[in-house]
């Protein structure tokens, strides 16, 4: 009887504990009215808390973006200009691809306005990384934004408060509540930000594993179709690759360090082959996508060109100068190198990718809680991936530190990380492991 | 890696939204820190969310219940005292037994200090009953509760500041979260107040049926059992009745309505054979449970000369008096009395006392928001009951009134409340249907 004519969020609440689809209405009022302080936290905890356990269907999480779009501005970008595309990684360890990327795609032409995150649980964080060179800021403003995505053709900075608040609102709840994990969250968390940042098109890059939120590739790929589908539903053009993230990508982990790796790549090193593939298979998507090249073969062979001849290191040193950064300056290096040695023979059967970042964390190069500082220097180097034999007494990988208690703590951790077994080695896991449009 | 020695409030979330029973530790950590606000409301709502779907086990339940009454003071009653004892009611529609059972129990030599409770949703609330006697002060602090008990022998008053604190601010909480409906958060909001309470033993109305939020006889009989078990392992003495609530209890609903069918039966008429029966089953468990009878037979016989003799009306007057009341004003009275009258010929084959209880809000004797004042004249009396035959035309019962059209919209949902279908007649619901020790 209460709810004639009125909208009363404890029982929009109620419907949702009871397992009932919400009204884009109800969707609409309730985010909205989070945003601008009507509804307090407590009651969007407890709606978030019953959608990680109902869910949300289709069109429901397509309203929950929605809503989340409009709770802030949409970019409007100049008419008639380059293609203008983003890729986004639901995070892992070592995953560097957005430093190449960027640059990468947008000596190509392609306009690349990526807005990117700090690190979350064990997992990097872009912003956080390209902070190790000195001076560069990762909090443009929306204008700074637009202009040096507009001189430089990419851009790599922090959501601005005018872009989707409600999720930056909403995001910073869920972490304190234990409601991350929520498919239908996740979805309108990512897409909101992306849809605000409005580009023509956007290659997802869906990680599944031990190093990730999505254990399993089927919840991944629940995942991968739902961004698409609602992407789509807004008339963007949309692919996601599903990718490996049961080991660390690449051959660094930590701050400084995947910088450093990801620049050698842009000096056209070959670097190592997993990070290689991924980064190049999403930058194809994108020029594909773009109308740039006409398949990701001839897309693949002019990303190698760009590579080769240095722009793309270029446009990297382009855009870190437009952002404060000077690229002349040495990036912080850790006081102590020693190997991390393992203490068994075998065949690396298995990796608690996780355990590994969350080690990065113990180094100091992580956050346990949001605005502490991190040490940029420290990480580890070359890990031992699956498959590879390993002697007793031989490094699993190399630990960067400035601190020998937290390396003595880091050290048990990456040993317990690291499953090794006899051989035989087990089957590889499959770099990108599906094509999602 | 994160709880190594910490107590993350997020982790003890997800602990429970992942279905894991929590420790005594999590529990009474989150609870004590919800209570002095160092654990944030919204963190709290996430949690009972979760309590929600995935409930809490005996001892968890139990834990819970012993961190709320921690959260505040054990009441001490003077050593060697008479027993002491309580009785606590789920809450329906026209239930005014504690205003009768309170003083007819005090009048056979047992101590009832009875903490109780306002209207919540459409369930009518005692102390707003008692507040239509003119000054009569619902709000005594700890020291007045204590010594109008021993003094009177009686008392029925609100919760104090000081007893079990943190269901105050949960309970506050969980009724703007859709959370109240949870077993073991309900248990451990009823128990906590009783063992601040402290008294000797408790007696135990657990309602079920349309009027009350355990929609299922089951439902009811696990509460019952749930808050039994904890009331034992704190060493009370138990005793709960399931009883009937699928129709409104007595012949009155309403606050200065229900006062006035109370001491009716306080003067000795015979009054409403339900309420009659409810009440004297509840006070001679009491009785029995004080060891001021050898049997329900015997109490009821004690009871029977207490309401004949005039001693328990006048051990109301007292308790009145001793509360600021003055019964000998006269109590509030509506405007308008009218029939709302039924426009089929039939039997009564079901009522959804819920919408009764909601009437009476509408008419401006109950509250749509807390702290709201309410009309304690209006109300209905003398409902037809489930079983009784009625003609179109013949009143459904007696509407008092201050507002003719808040009466025209009641008058509207007391007609949809009442199904009324061809002979024959449902079987009629069973009274007091269980006893659970």
């Amino acid at each position: 009887m209460y709810s004639e004519g009125m909208f009363l969020p404890a029982q929009v609440i109620q419907r949702k504990r009871d397992g009932r689809a919400l009204t884009e209405d109800e969707i609409r009022m309730f985010v909205l009215g989070f945003t601008r302080g009507a509804i307090p936290d407590y009651q969007m905890a407890a709606l978030a808390m019953a959608t990680c356990f109902h869910g949300m269907n289709t069109e429901e999480t397509l309203w929950l973006t929605r809503a989340m779009v409009d709770s802030g501005q949409v970019i409007e970008w100049p008419r008639g200009g380059a293609f203008c595309c983003d890729k986004h990684s639901t995070g892992g360890i070592g995953d560097k691809t957005s430093l190449i990327l960027a640059p990468l795609v947008a000596s190509c032409g392609v306009k690349v306005p990526m807005i990117s995150g700090r690190g979350l649980g064990p997992t990097g964080g872009t912003l956080d990384k390209l902070e190790s060179i000195a001076g560069f800021r990762a909090d443009l403003s929306l204008a700074e934004l637009m202009r040096v995505t507009e001189r430089v053709g990419c851009c790599i900075t922090g959501a601005t408060p005018e872009l989707a608040p409600a999720d930056r609102k909403l995001y910073a709840l869920r972490d304190v509540t234990a409601t991350v994990s929520s498919l239908p969250l996740i979805v309108a968390s990512i897409m909101s930000k992306k849809l605000a940042e409005n580009a023509d098109g956007l290659v997802l890059d869906v990680k599944w594993g031990s190093g990730t939120f999505m254990r399993t590739r089927e919840a991944s790929q629940e995942l991968a179709r739902a961004m698409v589908g609602v992407g789509k539903r807004y008339g963007k053009k949309m692919v996601a690759l599903q990718t490996d993230m049961n080991q660390p990508l690449g051959a660094c982990i930590g701050n400084a360090l995947e910088v450093r790796e990801a620049l050698d790549i842009l000096r056209g090193e070959p670097g190592a082959a997993d990070l290689q593939a991924v980064t190049l298979a999403l930058a194809a998507e994108m020029l594909v996508m773009a109308g740039a090249a006409k398949d990701v073969a001839v897309a693949g062979e002019m990303l190698h060109k760009k590579l080769a001849s240095g722009e793309a290191l270029r446009k990297f040193e382009e855009m870190a100068a437009a952002q404060g950064g000077d690229v002349r300056q040495e990036l912080p290096r850790a006081q102590f190198v020693e190997p991390v040695r393992s203490s068994v023979t075998g065949v690396v059967q298995a990796i608690a990718c996780d355990e590994i970042g969350y080690a990065v964390i113990v180094l100091g190069g992580g956050r346990k809680a949001a605005g502490e500082t991190i040490d940029r220097a420290v990480g580890f180097e070359r890990p031992k991936k699956i498959g590879e034999p390993i002697e007793a007494g031989e490094p699993l990988l190399l630990m960067h530190h400035n601190d020998p208690a937290r390396a003595m703590k880091a050290a048990a951790m990456v040993r317990q990380a690291y499953a090794i077994g006899p051989a035989p080695a087990p089957a590889r896991p499959r770099l990108i492991c599906e094509r999602i449009v």
